[in-house]
Order: C-alpha cells, then structure tokens, then sequence
C-alpha cells in the first residue's frame, strides 16, 4: 500500500460505524473525571509557582518515591534515585537507545515484538533481530543460539528487549522459569536486559509473576508506564536503571527536553497520594476482564478451523494467526470494508513475518462492539478461505516495507 | 571545579540568602492561577476522554491554529499543518539535531550561545563552530568568513543556530538590515537557518523587528515557546518547518515520546482561546521592564571601570564583561560567599572562550533583590581587581572542560 492508500484506509477504519480492534488506547472513560478535575486545579491553585515552572531533568523526587510504591505492588524494591521519569515509557525507550546503541549494532528483541520500539531501534540505525517466543514467553534456547552466533562472529548485542507480562502484540506472559533461565543467559554472555512492563498490574488471571528486574536489578533496565493504569495523557512513564546507566539517561533526557512537565508529575504524584488508586486498578481490570473474555469467547465461538490465538490473562491484546495462505495486511481492506479493523502482524516485526497474523485489541470497545467486531471480521476470513479454496490463493502478497497502516497507540 | 565542588556550591547558592541572577526562570507567580485552575479543571472535567488520552505525534490541530495566531503577531504567516508541538523548544532543537546531524557535520551558532542547544548539537557528536557577535547581533562578514572557509576545506554547515532576538545569553537583537544580510548569505550558501525565538514577544522598549522566517518561509526552520509567555510548567514549545523537514520532524517525534500530553495542550488552548493572553504578556513586559532597569541601572551606578554589558531590549538577559584579568568562572565561588550568584560565560561556548564573562538574568528576582545582588556583585569584582592590582593576577584560572555549575534553566 502506499501512503495515500494507507491514509484513506485510516480516514474510514476511523467512521464510527467501524468496530476497532486496532488500537491499543486504554478505555479512559472509566476514569474519575470530577476527583482529577479537582486534583489538577489544586496542584495549580495550591502549588503553582512550582508545578508551573521548570522541574528536573531526572523527575518531581516524590513522584519517584511514589513510583517505587507502584513498582513494590510488583515485587520491586528500588531507590527513588535511581528512576527517573519520562514522557511516556516510548521517551524511556528512546532515550536507552540513545544512550547504547550506535548505527549497527545489534539489539535483540522478541519476535513479534511492540512496533513502535522497532521505529526506535531502527531510527538509531540498530540491527534487530528477532528472538523467537511461544505460548509461554521468549524462549531462552534461542535467546542463547543469537548470543552464540554473534560471538562467534566476534559480535556482542547492546541488549534484549523483552515485554514479559501480556506481551504486545502477543498476548503471551514469560513464566517464571523461563525468567530464571533468560536472565541466566543474559547473566553468562553480559547482556543487559531492557524489561518494558506498562500492562503488569493489568492481570485479570493467572498468579503474578515477578518481573526481571525484582531477580536481577544489576542486570536490567526497567520501563515503567502510568498510560494504562491512569491515564496516556499526562505522558508519564519511566525508566529504573543501575545509577551508572541512570546518570547518563538523565544526561540525555536533559538534551531531549530539559525537563518533563513538573505540573503534570505533580498530578500524577497527588493522584497516588489522594486516591485509592489501587482499588481504581482492581476496577479496571474488573472491565478489562469482561471484554477480553468477550473476545476469547467470540473467538472461541466463530473463528474457522485453521485458525489459532493466544489467550492473554492481562494486558490488551489477543495475537491471531489465520489459517494457512490467508493473509492478514493483505486482508485488511476488506476487513475495513466489512467495518472491522485490526493491526496486521507484519507492522510487528522488523523481517519479512506475520503475514498470517492480526493483533487484536480489547481494551477499548465494548465487549457487545468485541463480539460484533469479532463476528465480521470471522465473515471477511471465511470470505478469504472460500476464495483461496477457489483459486489456491486469496490476496494478492502484500509487500512489506511500508508501515503497518494504523497508528499502532500502544 | 569537580562534580562533588559544583554540588555544594550549588546547594550553597539555592539557599534563600543569596541573590540568583543565575537561573533564567520565568515569574510564574504572576500568572492568574485562579483562571488557571478552572482552565485545567474544565479541561478534565469537559474534554477529559480527549484530553486525558493518546493524541496525535505532530500535535493538536486547533493548538496549532492558535499557535499560527500567537506567531502571526510577530508578523509570521503560517500553516496550522506546518507546525509540529514539541515538549519546550528544547525537544524541537534535539529532534531538527536529530533529523540533520550526522556526526562530525558542521553546525554554526552564535559566540556566545544557549548552553543546552550546544549541549544537544555536542550529544549528536556535531563539530560547533561559534560565529562572532557584537551588539547589533551576529555578524553577516564572520557568518559569510565561516561558511567560504567550510567550501575551501570542502565541507558544508547543516544549518546556522541564531537567537535574533534579546539572546541568550548576549541580550542583544539582531538588527532588520543584519537580518536581511544573514538570510543573503545563507541563500547564496544553501544553509539552512534554525530560529530560536522564545522571548519575541517580551519587548520593552525599542521596534520590534520582523523573525527571520517571516522573510524566508523556505530557509528557515522556527521554534517557539509559551515557556516565557504563559508557563515552562507545560513543556509546549514548536517548530514551523518546510513541509518536507517537518514530516521528518513528526517521525522523530513519535519515535522520541509517540505523541505530547493532550492534556497539556488543550489547556494552553482554551486559555489561548478564553484568556485575553496578549494583554498578559504586556502586564508580563511591565514587571520585567521594571526588573530590567533595575539591573541596568545598578550596573550603570555600580560597576568598576574596565567592565561593561550589554542593554537588551527584551527577554531576560544581560551579558556583562568584567575588568581585564578576571576570571568570572574563577571568581564564582566567592561570589556565592558574598550572596550573590550568576552563570560565568565559558558555559555559553563550546570553545575556551568567556573567561571575562557572566550572563546576568533579570527575570526572576524582584528589583530591589536585584540592586542588592548588583551590589554584592560589585562588591566581589572590587575585592578581585584589588588582588589582581597587588598580585597581577586575582585567580587561579578556571579549568575548562566540566560544565557551568549552574542548571541553565533556558
């Protein structure tokens, strides 16, 4: 597709009458408006010269105290020292591979993996490799065999860049063996690991699992997000580092922006201190639950043979694989047309993969719009199904290169 | 001076006793925070499903337009879409460095120039070359000396970094019949001109003369800032760009933080829309006009023989040279002994210049806080000329290479 066909696709995905399963917005709607319409004319009115003015490169100090807090619910013990606020985790993101990566070097990260951290790496002129995952997370053996082949290339990785709870695109968890075994691999070959965790406290099932960095805090950045859990539009995320990589983050996070919104940081850090946020998660993840069984029921109920999907206890998102010769990017227009949409797979990886897959978002349409959406978008496949059973292929190949055609918000 | 020696200095020069003429902030405590307050409430409160979501990665549209309307008073025209939101200008400066510099690639500025764009254009590994000021401005022969002298070696500049207006930190502007010489020059070179124009707005005396872009859309790329005209507690800065370089700019944005707080710039938009701002900024020009003559005329009072300083028509800054065989950066620590601090000049350069130089803000102290450290100030350069008159030579020079100990907050 080129870029006006993409645009064109967009401008109608985005009609009302389109049920999306692309984005990955969090269902805002469901947040407090009145409590923080009061909190953010407070933090004017009662600490204005503060907030309305320029803050620290590294972050409001008691918003970082607070962060630690909203890290321990996860098993993390951390300094506020050592975090330093960011807008958004993306900023986190760019600024580590600023700080790392030169034009070439290696990044490992999971195949599939977030798309718009694959624009990062490769804006930095990073060599991305995909790591390859199953049901339960990345899988350490093959973690180990990219780590082996670049040494035996006298090449070593910058770092490994892992979603490890309700993976996005994939919909996956790492199970806590397999954490011990990856940070065992990373531990013997000296790799840093760049743990990305914005969906932890969205579980909806399942038992906890602690996060990397709870095992290992020598060994790995962590990323952090109030996006899903509050709200995306205070662009508050961060970054906890061993204070030697922390003091050049704040270095660059200086050169980026000199400082983020101290206004924002002291509503955000109000709110933690105010409210019962941590009720307000078990809310949300009330709601979010209801609409990923939606989807996993629909699915369950309509999707043809051939078909596959993952089947997420947290997070936004179901990872489905169509059956064989179908192809999902090629697809997407007549999915569109039937008034459903979707991100196709191949936005997720940096190679030439996905082209059976779709990342399917619950997170913000109704769980009546999931099972709509989910029912047409079953109609357009058995469509694709028919014709390829006709004439041995459905789509023509969708090349790969451009983007994936929707806007892939988190 | 080690990092251990600028902490406890600075630590000393926070205290409530001394007099900063350091940091460049903004008085934040005359903006109408009660307005404020009900501006960011209503925000929530009505908009708060937008507002409190993803936006998009080049900025809110209406803002845009607002923003065309806020440049248009300094006689810019402008297309909404040719505009990207930045967080500050400061983040507008890193992604243009970005999207242009390669290392090793030529950028020129100004002598001197702000501390944190030569911060940014170093972080991108670029060679900074200043080019000479006097009180008219940056001179067009010395711009015209660098750029021949590059095209002898076979080199080219990726762009030109000018403050035309009340710089920072020299206090001067450039004048219109420099400014037509500057764009001749970078016409006949093909260089393009990046415009940093936070104070324009912020005049308090003299004619105001037209930005550069507004004579050259094609040639140059301008950044603005309600950071001095409303709040830096927002982090809304831009950039108005060709359409070709600000497409760039958009993906450097997304992949540097996915897109700004939607929140923080439907605020400054509704106040844009509900506040009468201009008459803001002109109840903001007379407290600072006050401020201002009341250094000026402390230092006309006060000041020994053999110093002199520059006499800004607008912004915050005054650039003061002292007596011959001073050394400011030396001087500093007794400085903020006798209560008074300031940021010594070699910070505004990337080269070993600025030795006899101190940039004095205005902006944040009240007038009668600003004579008392005017007079502190003098107090300190006489007991300096006195050891220079009996020893030939008042301090042990300061060592170039670590950084001003002062945050230099824009």
């Amino acid at each position: 597709m080129v870029a006006s066909e993409v645009r064109a696709l967009f401008a109608v995905a985005s009609r009302p009458e389109v049920v999306s399963l692309a984005g990955g917005m969090p269902n805002v709607s469901a947040l407090p408006m009145g409590e923080l319409g009061e909190i953010v004319q407070r933090v004017v009115t009662e600490e204005g010269s503060t907030a309305l003015q320029y803050g620290s490169a590294q972050g409001d100090p008691v918003l970082r105290e607070r962060i630690c807090e909203v890290m321990a619910e996860e098993g993390i013990s951390a300094a506020a020292d050592d975090v330093i606020v960011t807008v958004g985790s993306q900023q986190a993101l760019d600024l580590v591979t600023r700080v790392f990566v030169d034009p070439g070097d290696v990044v490992l990260c999971e195949a599939p993996t977030y798309v718009t951290a694959v624009n990062t790496f490769a804006a930095f002129q990073a060599d991305i490799r995909h790591v390859a995952m199953d049901d339960d997370g990345v899988l350490p053996e093959a973690l180990e065999e990219h780590l082996t082949r670049l040494a035996a290339e006298g090449r070593r990785a910058k770092f490994f860049y892992t979603i490890p709870n309700f993976h996005n695109p994939a919909g996956v968890t790492l199970t806590a063996e397999r954490r011990r075994r990856v940070l065992e691999v990373c531990r013997r070959h000296g790799l840093l690991v760049l743990e990305d965790n914005p969906y932890g406290l969205l579980r909806y099932g399942g038992e906890p699992v602690a996060p990397l960095r709870a095992e290992a805090p020598d060994q790995v950045i962590y990323l952090g997000s109030f996006s899903k859990t509050l709200s995306p539009g205070f662009r508050i995320g961060w970054a906890l580092a061993p204070s030697a990589v922390r003091a050049k983050l704040v270095l660059a996070a200086e050169s980026a922006m000199l400082s983020h919104s101290a206004f924002n940081q002291m509503v955000v850090r109000r709110y933690l201190a105010t409210h019962p946020w941590r009720e307000r998660i078990k809310d949300f993840n009330e709601m979010y639950r209801e609409r990923r069984d939606a989807m996993l029921g629909a699915l369950e109920a309509m999707m043809p043979a051939g078909s596959s999907w993952t089947r997420p206890e947290g997070g936004f998102f179901v990872w489905a694989t169509l059956p064989e010769g179908l192809d999902a990017k090629a697809m997407l227009p007549r999915a569109v047309n039937a008034r459903v949409a979707y991100v196709p797979g191949t936005g997720f990886y940096a190679s030439d993969e996905g082209r059976r897959n779709m990342r399917l978002s619950f997170c913000y349409p109704t769980p009546e719009q999931i099972r709509e959406g989910v029912r047409r978008l079953v109609g357009v496949i058995e469509g694709e199904t028919a014709l390829r059973d006709t004439f041995g292929g459905a789509s023509a190949p969708a090349t790969r290169g451009d983007d994936s055609p929707f806007p892939d918000l988190p």
